[in-house]
C-alpha cells in the first residue's frame, strides 16, 4: 500500500472547479490531491507573427510555479530574469498537447493562451496542467462558439495526462511529490478520449526500464486517463457537448 | 451612491481566509471586493549579505500578478526577463511599510518573505497586499514564537493599508478598479493600530489637490483602515495576542 | 541649529544655470547645496506606441546617477544590465510629476524625455531633478512655442520640489544626506505654483508618525518650494512668462 | 522507398571521427548522413554547488547550433541574450541520459561537460548529439581510469539515440529534416548496450497516435540503436573496454 | 629560434577547404596552424533598418568560440546571456575590414553575413576570421554574380589579415597563443591586395614601443598578408576572377 | 582652412578642471572643444577575483554617454539592458592605455577604477577620456602616495592621447564630430611622455590607406600628444612631480 493509503492504479482524488476568474474566457481551479493548479484561457483576435496570414489559429501554454508552491521557497523566475529549462519545456509541452486536439483551421485566425499557475505543488504539476488547461480552454472555445458558429467545432476530442512510476519494482499511477521522488522510472502521459496517444515521456535517469515496465506503465496510465476524461465531461456538462464533432 | 452600491465611506466586502497553503509558515487568502491575493510567508534562518554579522532580522516581499488576473492579459515579467518599475514600486512598499511594525533585533537573524501574489486585480492590490501580508506575517511569527520564545515580541503593532480618492469631488474610501481609473486624486495610506501613520502616497496626476482634500482622505482611510485592523485581529485570534508587547 | 548652520526651515543654497547643453532643445544644471543634476529636455515629433492616435503629448522622465556621485562608487546600472527599484521608482515620480502641470492636448502629438543625471549626491536627489526637470521642460516647450504658436500654452502651472523630515522630533527642510539617514520620517512633496499638491510621499519605515507631525512637515515644504518656484521663475524670465494661461 | 533511397529500416551513413580537439579530455566529430555534431569532453576536478560534499560526481551537456547549421540563419543564442526552449530541452535530455550510464560515486567529486556543438543540421540532432556525447564521455573516463585506478568503472554501460516517426502510415528509422516535417509522429529513443529504455519521447502534436504504432516504433528504434552501439565499439576499441564492469 | 620551428618572418601552416557547408551560400573551414575556423557567408534580401532605403547593401560579421575551443573550458555567451566585450570588439572589427572592399551600392540591397566560429584556438583567431570571411564573402558574392549580373563587380579588392608582435626585442610573424601571451606588443594588420592598409590594431600594454619598433612589425606583416592573399587567390581560383574590377 | 577655423595640426581648445567631485579620490572635468567629459577615480583596497593573491594592483575604466550627449537623443544602456560594442570596446581601451604606465606592482593590491563620463560628444570622446582618466588616476595616486609611502611610485609615465584622420587628403589633427563623419581614414593614437606608442587604432572602412598616409598620420598624433601631455602637467602641479620615477 502506497503512504497515503492509495491502490497502486488509484488517482488521488480530483476537484475540478469552473469559472474561478471573473474576467478570463475559460477558468479552471483543479487539484490531484494536494497539487492545485489555476488555469486560465485568454482568447485574442490575432495570432503570432509565424502564423499571420495563413486563415488559422494557435493555442499555447504558459506555465508558473508561485514562490512557496513548494516545500522551500523558489526564487521567482521574474527576479532570475529568465524562464528555466524545466519551465520551458513544461509549457512547451502543455501547448503542444493541446494543439493536438483543435483544429486550428476551425478555430479561425485567434490565439488561445493557457496560463497554468501553480498554487501548490505535490508531484504531477504538468500532468494536472494540461488537465485543467483542456477545461479552461474547452470552456473559452465553447463561448466563441455562441458568437462564431463555427462550421466544424474547433476540439476534435477530449484530452487529459497523469504521470505513472515505478517504485520498488512496481507501478503506480499518479505519482506524488514523495513517490516521484523516489521513482526509478517517471512517465507522463497524454492521451485523448478516443484513447490515442498524444505524448509519450518516459525517462530512466535513475535505472534503465524494460519493455515490459514500459508496457504496464502505459497500460495503467491509459485507465488512469480514462477516469480523469469522465471527470472533465461531468465538469463541462453542456460547454463539453459538441467536442470531437457534435453536431451543432 | 458608487457604481457597486457603496457608501462613501463604506470598504468592499472582505474576505481573509488563513492557512491556505500547506508548505508556508503563514499564509492567507485575503479580498478586498473582487480584488483576491495570496500571501505567504516564508521564514529562513539567514540574511541578506548586507544584513549579515548585525544580529537583527529582514523582512522582505515580492509582489506579481497573475498574467489574467486583469481584465486583458498582460504579459509575466518572467517572459519579459525582467521586472517592471510598478512590481518594484509595489514590493518595495509592502516590504518597508511591514519593517515598521517588526522589531528586527528581537526578531534575531532570520529572514521573513512575504510574497503577494494577485489572483484577480480589480483595484486595491496593493493595500490588499500590505493588509494580508501582515496576517502572514503574524501567523508566521507566532508560530516562530512557540519553539524561540522571544524575549520581546518582534511584532511591534498591527498593520493595514486602504486606498482613498477623490472622484467629481468626492473622497471615496477603497476604490475599485473602475472608480480609480476615474480619479483625479489617488492615494494609499498605510497605519499602525495605534492609528499613526507609516506611508503617506498621495497622487494627483491628472490635477493637483489642496490641503483641505488631502485631510478629507487622511480622515477617510484612518477609519476605513480602523476596521481592517478589526478584520485581522478576528482572523488572527490567538495568534495575534501578542502583538504589540503583550508580555510572554 | 544643523550641522551645516541651517535653520530649521531653511533650503541649502540653490543654483541654477541654464543652457548647459549645446544639443538639448533645453537644459539646465541645478544644486540643492552638494547635490548636483544635469537635467536636458528632448522633443521628439512622435508619441510612444501605447499613446498614438489620441492627439496628445507625452512627457517622461529617466534618472540616473553617475557612478562615483556618491561618497562609494555604485555599479551603473548598464553594466548590471537592470534598472533598480529606486531608479524606477524615481523616474516614474518625475514623469508623473511633471505631466501633471501639462496639457498634453495642447502640446499635440510631440514627446518630451527630461533626462535627469545625478552628477553628485548629497541627499534630495529626486527633488532636485524634480525642480531642475521643470526648467529644463519650460525651455524647451518656450522653444517649440515659438515655431507652432500653441493656441493654449501647454504648461499650466509652474512646478517644484522639496523633501522635508523629522529629526529628533524636530522637522527639517530639505535634508542633506546625512540628515536624511538619521530621519525617522522621510517625506517628498511636489507642489504647483498655486500651492495645490502633486505629489505627498510620506514614509516612517524607522518609526511611524502622527497626524501632528504629517502637518508640521507639509507646512514647512510648502514654504520651501514657494521659494524654490520664485527660483524658477528668475532662471527661466521671459521663457516662463507664459506659464499657467499668459495670453499669447 | 525513402527520398535518399533508404530502406525503412535504415540507418543513414553514420561517421565518428575521435581526437578532433587537441585541448578537450575527450572529442568526437559525428555524423548520421548530413547532420554534423562536434562532442567535447571536459573533465573538471570540482562539481555544482548542489552536489558538493555528497563523494559524487555530475555529468552535465550543453547543446548548441551553428547560426548556418541551417537551411535559414538562426540568430545566435547568444546575441539574443538568452536560450530558447527547444535548446534547454535538448541539452537536459542529453545530460539526463547520459548520467543514466554513469555511476556517480564511482566517477568521484568530478564534473564532465559534454558541449555538443551543431556543424550543419540534417534532423536528429538531438540522438546524434547523445550518441557522440557517449563517446566523447567514454574517452575522457578512459583517459581519467588510467591515472585515477577507479575501483569500479563509471560507465555502466554503452548508450546511443536514434529518431523513428511515422509517414503516411510507415514507420521510419532515424528521419532526416525533410522526413521529420512531414511526420505525423516523432519519437526520440534512447537505449543501452543492454537493450534497456534510458528515454522514450513520443509526440503526435498533428496527429494522435495508437499502441500499435508505438510498439512498431520501438521496434525500430532497437534495432537502430543496436547497430549505433556497434559502431561505438569500434570507434573506441580498447578505450570502450571496460565499460559496463570489465574488471580492471 | 620559435618553439615551433619557425622562422621569425614565417606563417603557420595554413589549410584553406572551401564548400563546408550545404546550405551557406559561401563556406570554408581555414586553419592558421592549430586555429581553426568555420566561416560562412549568408545572403539575405534584405539590408538592417539603418540601411534601408539607400540603395545599398550591407555586410557584417559574427564571432564566437566553441567552448572548448581553448585550453580550458569557457562558459558560453548564450549561457552567459551576453556578448563579451572581447568577442564585440572582434565581430565588429571583422565586419569592418571586409565593407572596406566591398562596393555596398554594387551589392545592392541585400546583407551578407559572415559567421565565425572558432572550433580551435591557438592564437590569432582574428587574423584567420577576416582571411576566412573574405573566402566565404567571395564564394557567395560570386554566386549571386551568376544570377544578378553586377554592372560593377561589388568586391574591389582581395583582403587579409595576420598578427604581429614583439618577443624579447625579436618582432614576429603570426604569433600562436604561448608567443602572443607573452609578446610585449601585439598587433593586428589587415591589408588588401593591393598593399593598403585597412587595419592597424597595435597595443603596448606591457610596455609602450617605439616607431622603429612600428615600423618592422608593419614591415613583417606585409610579408605575411601577401603569402595569404596568394592561398586565398588559390583558394577561390575562378570564383575570384571578377575581384577588383575583372570585366564582366 | 578647417571648419572652425583651426590650422590642419592644431588642436581644438582644451580645459581641464580637477577637483570637480567632492566624494571621488581623483575627479576631473576635460573639454576638448565642445567635448566634454568628467572622469573620477575610485580607489579600492581590493582587487577583481582573477587577481587575487598576486600582490599587484588593477587599473580598470567605464564610459558612457548621457543620453543627450549628442545632436540626437540615444537610449540608455541601463534601460537597453546592454553594453553595446561600441561601449565596451571604448572602456577596455581606456583601462588598457592607463595600466601601461602604471606599475601595478608597486601599486599594490588595490584597484583604481576610471568612469569616463561623457557630458557632451562632439568627436574624440575616447581621447579625451583617456587623457582625462590620466589626470584624474594621477591625482588618486598622488593622494595614495601621502598614505602609503610607495618604495615605487606606482606611474611609470604620463599618458595621453589624440584622434587624427585623413580628409579630402589632408591629414588633420583632433577631429571633431563633423570631421570624424567624414574621414576616410580614422586613427586614435596613444602615447607616453617619453614618446612611446602606447596603442595605435587606424581604420579606413571607407577606404584603405597607404604607408605614406599613416606615416603622416603618426606625425601629426605626436605633436599633438605632447602638447597634451604639458596641459597635464600643468593640471597636476606638484600631484605630478614623481610621475615617472621622481624620488620620493
Amino acid at each position: 500500500m502506497r503512504s497515503d493509503g492509495r491502490q497502486q492504479n488509484q488517482l488521488r482524488p480530483v476537484s475540478i472547479q469552473t469559472g474561478v476568474n471573473k474576467y478570463a474566457e475559460g477558468s479552471v481551479e483543479i487539484s490531484f490531491g494536494d497539487t492545485k493548479v489555476i488555469c486560465t484561457a485568454t482568447v485574442e483576435e490575432r495570432v503570432p507573427p509565424f502564423m499571420k496570414g495563413q486563415g488559422k489559429g494557435w493555442v499555447t501554454a504558459e506555465y508558473s510555479m508561485l514562490p512557496r508552491a513548494t516545500q522551500t521557497r523558489n526564487q521567482r523566475e521574474s527576479a532570475k530574469g529568465k524562464l528555466g529549462g524545466r519551465t520551458m519545456e513544461i509549457q512547451r509541452l502543455i501547448g503542444r498537447a493541446l494543439r493536438s486536439v483543435v483544429d486550428l483551421q476551425a478555430l479561425g485566425e485567434r490565439t488561445i493562451t493557457l496560463d497554468c499557475d501553480v498554487i501548490q505543488a505535490d508531484g504531477g504539476t504538468r500532468t494536472t496542467s494540461i488537465t485543467g488547461a483542456f477545461i479552461a480552454m474547452a470552456i473559452a472555445i465553447n463561448k466563441l462558439s455562441e458568437k462564431h458558429n463555427f462550421s466544424r467545432y474547433p476540439i476534435t476530442d477530449y484530452l487529459a495526462s497523469v504521470s505513472v512510476g515505478v517504485i520498488n519494482g512496481t507501478p503506480l499511477l499518479d505519482l506524488n511529490y514523495e513517490e516521484d521522488s523516489s521513482a526509478k522510472v517517471d512517465m507522463n502521459v497524454v492521451m485523448t478520449g478516443a484513447g490515442q496517444f498524444v505524448e509519450v515521456q518516459g525517462t530512466g535517469e535513475e535505472s534503465p526500464f524494460s519493455r515490459q515496465e514500459l508496457n504496464d506503465l502505459l497500460a495503467l496510465a491509459e485507465s488512469g486517463i480514462g477516469e480523469l476524461i469522465n471527470k472533465q465531461r461531468d465538469a463541462l456538462g453542456q460547454a463539453g457537448a459538441r467536442i470531437g464533432g457534435a453536431k451543432a
